[in-house]
């Protein structure tokens, strides 16, 4: 365990997290382990039944994480044993009118399934939660797919609450190119 | 119907929609009108059965959509009868990694009682279509009250898909304090 403030990197973008016999460190994703980032990316839209990104997807995941508008943050998570890493979170900024404050949204968290049950997703959910606090974000949220009852058990055992009464409500990119074209010829 | 790019104002931020004997004009939301948008963003709230912004809240709103860091875009829907706006729309840019494009997340969208039914709903998403497709945002989402079937079926009505499937989990600032105290005392 490196508790220790002198030994500590100091971007402060690195934490020791204390879990028995498997000590979990979590970093910034940085552009030159993107492609690290990007493979997790992957394996997880799989998990999710999703195709993973392309190519040219994968080049402009590069361009919106570390170019000149960066449009999320991500983090890495090692184990002594893998080189590579073997979870990951991307959060990014989003705001409530009504509480009149930033929230923090976890877009993506993901742990391999060979280093599940280990607290590597608690260790990510927590870090995700102290950069909310640091950053004066007032809520942290996620969405959860019904069949995924390892997350919702593990986001309720950690004190989140699951909202039954909101449904997303989504316009894919063909619709809005079908009301965009349906809109008065002002600038097309 | 004002379409003639001559007489359009030069900012971009307004359209004429044509709806019969009811002309809606939308224009962005500037810091001369905050108040405007505050009064509606509190009658939102008490439309969704929750407490509407304080004064402490009303400024952080201001700062937060006018200020150094715009956290979001308001837009304000008029009709010729009401000097007072009738209506607002309120969002921000979130991110797919799936797609690795943007997003456009409707915050609030809202019309008083007394003008729905005409068409400023409607005019207000269409509104918000296009500017995700001006942004380059791939796709357009909002969250619904299982009890808002006026909104599930404008938005439905419109092309949205609902998703039964994903749900919203939600870390309230009362436990990410608990989280952040139940950390190794690290910085605090």
């Amino acid at each position: 365990m490196n508790l220790n403030p002198e030994t500590r990197p100091k971007s402060g973008a690195f934490i020791i997290v204390p879990v028995p016999d498997a000590p979990i460190s979590i970093s910034r994703a940085e552009r030159e382990n993107a492609d690290a980032l990007l493979d997790l990316i992957s394996e997880l839209a799989r998990f999710e039944h999703l195709p993973p990104p392309d190519t040219a997807a994968r080049a402009r995941l590069i361009e919106d994480g570390w170019g000149e508008r960066r449009r999320f943050d991500a983090y890495l998570a090692y184990v002594p044993e893998s080189e590579a890493p073997v979870g990951f979170c991307l959060f990014f900024e989003t705001y409530s009118t009504f509480l009149a404050r930033p929230r923090l949204f976890i877009e993506d968290l993901y742990v391999r399934p060979d280093f599940r049950r280990r607290g590597i997703g608690t260790a990510l959910i927590k870090w995700c939660i102290e950069q909310a606090f640091e950053r004066g974000c007032w809520r942290v949220e996620c969405m959860g797919l019904d069949w995924n009852k390892s997350a919702q058990d593990l986001y309720g055992k950690m004190g989140a609450h699951q909202f039954f009464e909101w449904f997303l409500f989504r316009f894919e990119r063909r619709m809005i190119e079908h009301h965009v074209g349906a809109l008065p010829k002002r600038r097309f």
